[in-house]
C-alpha cells in the first residue's frame, strides 16, 4: 500500500459497505453457520453474478477481442489465447518458479499463547523517550483488539508512549510482552514460513507425494508455453491468459476480501521479442489502467485509481519494470492498495523452467534473422520476454463495490451502488406500478422479452409486491441501472417509465422501444 | 458404468481422440514438461474456450433463464440464483455432510512394491477351471500395463485362464502375486482410505488447523442456504447454483479426464416443499437429459446418451430417487459412464447441517398453512426437500469431444469435430482465398466486423497462409461450424462462400449478409 499526494476524497465507511454486502447478498462469510473460517469469503447471488461479469469482461477484452480490437505497438492487432491449468501441478513447477525456496514471510511465535505473527506486522509500545529502563514493553498487531489492550497497559506503565516496529528492537526480546501474553520474553526469533498450502496426492502419505496448491495461475502458463506454441499457429508476439483460484496461506488475512487465503486471479503472460518488450510493457501498463477505469473505477475523474511505477530498489532482480494499478480502498485511504500488477519479467520464468525441466523452450522466430536470397528469413531462436498483467478478481470486485457505494441521505433510498452497466449483476428491473388492473400481465410479458434477449448479459428482475418506492430502493442497493415501470398510462398509450438509478429521474418511452434502449445502454 | 441393451455404434478410437486433442490444443497433460502428474489435466486454447462455453451454457440455462424460460410443475417460471463458495470450508462442513466419516474407498497395499490399489478395481487371472492348485495366481489393474504382463505370465503357467475379481478370492491372499510384484502374498487386507485432500490453514501445523479441499460444490450451497433466504426475496420453490473446482484423491485416476483428481462441477440444489419434491425430481431429471441432447449429445437419435434410474438398492438411505445421465464413452462402450447425477436428496443435507451447526435452517413458507380470516395464510415451517442436478464439466467436455469426433476418410480432412455451434470454441473462420489481389484486406474487414459482433460468444479466426484446403481442414479439426471465404468473385459481386463443416458444401451469400447468417446459426 502506498500513499499519494493527490487530494483524498472522504473515505467511505467500510462497515456500511460490508453491512450492505451482507444484507443484499453480495458477500458472505464462508462457513458462517459454523462460525466462519479465517481468510475465506463466499459470494451470494448478487456477488456471484457480479464476479462472473467481471471475469467475463476480462476474458472478452483480453482474450476474445484483446484491447478492444486495438493495434499493439508493432502496428498489428493484439493476439491472445486462453488456457486452463490446474491448481495442483507437479511440485517441481514451484521449485523452478522459486516459490518453494523463496515464497516466505518471516514469523515470530509466542511460546506462552502459541500465537504466531508476521514479523513485519508486529509493533511495540515503548516510552516516548524510548528508554523503558528495566520495565517490559508491550507488543501488538495493528487493527486488532490487542492494540487497544496493550496501549492501555503501556500508558499505565509509562505515561506518554510511542509505537516502534518490533524489528527496531535488539534481539532477544527478553523484555517484550507479546500480544495477549502475560509474561515478557515469550517471542521467538523470526523464522521463515512458506505461504503455499500443501497436501498429499495419491494413497501413500509421504514426502515424495507432497504437492502444493498454486499460489498463482501464471506458472501454469509458462509450463504450457511450449505446448501452445506447438499446437496452435499463433506467433510471437502473443499472450496466453489464464483465470482461476489460487491460494496463499496468509498469516494475518484481513481487510475483508482484500487479503484472503483463497482468491481468484486473471493473469496474462504476453510473450514478445526482447527488443520489443519495453514497448509492450508500456502498452499493457497503460491499457490495464484504462480498462479498470472503463468498467467503473473512473469516477471522480479516476481519482481513486493510480498507476504506480515501482522504484528500482523495489524491483525483482529479473524485472525491467513493474507498475501497480492501485485503488484507494476505504481501509487504505488516503493510501492505495494493489489491484493489479503489470510486470516486465524478462525471460526469467522460461529460463527457470527450461533449466529445471531440461526441455528446450526456445521459440523459433521465422520472421527474424538474416534475409535470404529466396526472400525468406534465416530465423532467430530466443526465449521470449514476458509482460505480465496479473489482476486479482476478488480485489476487483471489492474495488468496484467500494467505488460504486454511494450515500445520499436526500434520496428515498439513501444507499445506492453506481455499478457500470456491464458489471451490474442486475441489468434491469421490470415492475407493475400496482399488482392489479392488468399491469402484472404486461410487466410479465416485458420481463420475458428482456430475459430472452439479455440472458447472456445478466439478470432481469421483476417483482410486484410492496410499494414502488421500496422496489426502486432495493434495485438501487443492488446497483440495477434501469427500472421499467408499467403504470396506468401504459395500458392506454403503450409507454412505460424508465428510471435512471443515479439521478432517480424518470422518462417515458414506448414499450416497444425498451429492448433497444437497454441494448444500447448495455453495449460495452 | 452400466450396460444397456440398445444397439451400440462402433466405438471410436480413444487413442485417435486423445491424439487430436493434444495436437490441436484441446487438452494437455498437466505439468507435462516435468513428466506430468497423475490425475491432473490442463486445457489448451481450444479446450479452455470450449469449457468456458459449456460453463456459460449451464449458467445461462440454469441460473439466468432457467430451463429456457419454461414453467416448472407448479405452473410458474423456474427460479434460480447463483452463489460462489470456497474450496476450503470449515472442516465441520465435511463432518456434517458425512465426507469425513464416510467418503472412503477400500484399498489394498502391496508390501513388496509399495503400490496401493482400489480394492474393487483389482482383478486376478486364474485357470479357466478356477483351480490353481498350489500355484500362485496373478493380480492386475484393468487398463494398465500390468494387465498384459500378468496375462502373459498366467497363460504361461496355466494355459487357458479367466479373470475374477480379487474380492471373490478368500483372504488372506497368500498365493496372489500383486501387480508388478515378484513374490506372492504381498497384498494386505482392504483398508479404508479417505478421498478428501487435506491441508493446514494458518501458521501452526497441528490437527486443529486441518482443513479439506472440497470434494463437491454442493455443500457450499447448503451451508449458505439460510443467508440466501435471508438476503434475497426468493421464495421456495427455487434453486441455488454453484460452479467450481472440486478435488478427490482418486487412488487410480484413469480414462483420460474422466476420473481425475481435480475437476470442475456445476451443481444446482433445488429447494421445494416435501409434497412437491417428487414432481420436481421428475422435472429436473427430464430437463437435464434434454439439455445435454440440445448442446450436442443428441446425435444418432441420442443413442449414446441414456437416463438411468437407480435401483432401490443403489440409493442412499435418504434418497427417494436418483437418475444418472450417462454417456457411452469409447472407453466404456458398449456400456456407459456417468455425466451427471440427478438426486432427490430429501432434507438430509439441511437436517445434517442444522444438527451440526445448531443454527435453525427451517424455511417459513408464508403461502402455506391455514387460511386466515384476513385472506392471508398462517404459514408453515419446514426444512425444504432438495433435488440436485450435479453435472461434471470436465466429463461434459470429454463427452462432447467424443461425440463430435468424426472420421471420414473420403474427406480431404479425414477427422473433424461436429460441435454444436453454441459449444464450438471457434465460431467462424474468415479467409482470403489467396494472400493477394486485395482479398486479405476484405477478409480483415469482415473478420473485424464479426469479431466486434460475436466477441461474447467465441473466437472468430482468420488466416491467410497455406492452401485453402489446409485451412479448411484445420477448422474442421477445431470444430469450427462455418468458414467464409473471400475470392475473386467477392471483389466483383460482393458475395462470399460459406462452407458448412459437416457437409463440406459451399454456397454464396452477400458479404453484407454474413453477420446475420452467423447470428441466426449461433442463436441457442
Amino acid at each position: 500500500m502506498s500513499e499519494s499526494a493527490s487530494t483524498p476524497t472522504p473515505a467511505k465507511s467500510m462497515d456500511a459497505i460490508m453491512a450492505l454486502c451482507k444484507r443484499r447478498g453480495f458477500i458472505y462469510q464462508a462457513s458462517e453457520i459454523y462460525g466462519g473460517i479465517n481468510g475465506f469469503w463466499d459470494y451470494g447471488p448478487l456477488g456471484a453474478q457480479m464476479k462472473k461479469n467481471l471475469r467475463d469482461a476480462w476474458w472478452e477484452d483480453m482474450i476474445m477481442r484483446p484491447c478492444w480490437g486495438r493495434n499493439g505497438p508493432d502496428g498489428h492487432p493484439v493476439q491472445c489465447v486462453p488456457v486452463e491449468t490446474r491448481i495442483i501441478q507437479h511440485p517441481k513447477v514451484w521449485e523452478a518458479s522459486g516459490h518453494v525456496g523463496g515464497f516466505n514471510d518471516p514469523m515470530v511465535d509466542c511460546k506462552e499463547t502459541r500465537g504466531r505473527y508476521r514479523y513485519d506486522h508486529v509493533s511495540v509500545f515503548v516510552p516516548e523517550n524510548g528508554d523503558a529502563g528495566d520495565k517490559p514493553v508491550f507488543a501488538y498487531m495493528g487493527d486488532t483488539p490487542s492494540e487497544a489492550r496493550q496501549r492501555k497497559k503501556a500508558e499505565k506503565t509509562f505515561g506518554a508512549i510511542k509505537s516502534v516496529a518490533l524489528s527496531s528492537l535488539p534481539q532477544p526480546w527478553a523484555r517484550v510482552i507479546a500480544p495477549d501474553a502475560e509474561k515478557p520474553g515469550s517471542l521467538t526469533e523470526p523464522r521463515m514460513f512458506n505461504l503455499m498450502f500443501d497436501t498429499i496426492t495419491g494413497a501413500i502419505r509421504d514426502e515424495s507425494n507432497k504437492a502444493y496448491l498454486r499460489p498463482e495461475t501464471a506458472q501454469g502458463i509458462f509450463v504450457q508455453f511450449k505446448n501452445v506454441i506447438d499446437t496452435t499457429r499463433i506467433k510471437v508476439p502473443f499472450g496466453i491468459g489464464n483465470t482461476g483460484t489460487s491460494f496463499r496461506n496468509e498469516v494475518t488475512p484481513r481487510n475483508y476480501t482484500f487479503r484472503s487465503r483463497e482468491f481468484e486471479q486473471a493473469e496474462l503472460e504476453f510473450f514478445c521479442h526482447p527488443d520489443e518488450s519495453a514497448d509492450w510493457y508500456k502498452f499493457w501498463r497503460d491499457f490495464r489502467m484504462e480498462w479498470w477505469k472503463a468498467i467503473g473505477l473512473g469516477g471522480d475523474g479516476g481519482g481513486n485509481l493510480i498507476l504506480r511505477e515501482h522504484e528500482k530498489d523495489e524491483l525483482s532482480h529479473y524485472s525491467q519494470g513493474t507498475s501497480d494499478v492501485e485503488y484507494r480502498f476505504p481501509f487504505t485511504a488516503p493510501g492505495f492498495g494493489e489491484l493489479e500488477g503489470i510486470a516486465h519479467r524478462g525471460n526469467y520464468d522460461l529460463t527457470q523452467h527450461q533449466a529445471h525441466s531440461k526441455v528446450k523452450l526456445e521459440y523459433n522466430d521465422t520472421e527474424r534473422g538474416e534475409l535470404l536470397p529466396n526472400g525468406s528469413r534465416r530465423g532467430e531462436k530466443y526465449l521470449p520476454h514476458c509482460v505480465e498483467p496479473a489482476a486479482g478478481l476478488d480485489r476487483g470486485v471489492l474495488a468496484l463495490i467500494c467505488e460504486a457505494y454511494t450515500k445520499d441521505d436526500s434520496r428515498p433510498s439513501p444507499e445506492f451502488m453506481k455499478f457500470h452497466p456491464r458489471i451490474a449483476p442486475v441489468k434491469a428491473g421490470v415492475f407493475p406500478l400496482v399488482n392489479k388492473d392488468g399491469m402484472p400481465e404486461v410487466a410479465e410479458k416485458l420481463h420475458t422479452e428482456l430475459s430472452r434477449k439479455f440472458w447472456r448479459q445478466g439478470m432481469i428482475e421483476t417483482d410486484a409486491k410492496q410499494t414502488i418506492g421500496k422496489r426502486y430502493a432495493r434495485m438501487d442497493e443492488a446497483g440495477c441501472p434501469f427500472c421499467f415501470t408499467i403504470d396506468g398510462d401504459t395500458l392506454t398509450n403503450q409507454t412505460v417509465t424508465v428510471r435512471d438509478r443515479d439521478s432517480g429521474q424518470q422518462q417515458r418511452i414506448g414499450i416497444d422501444k425498451v429492448a433497444g434502449f437497454l441494448s444500447e445502454k448495455l453495449a460495452p
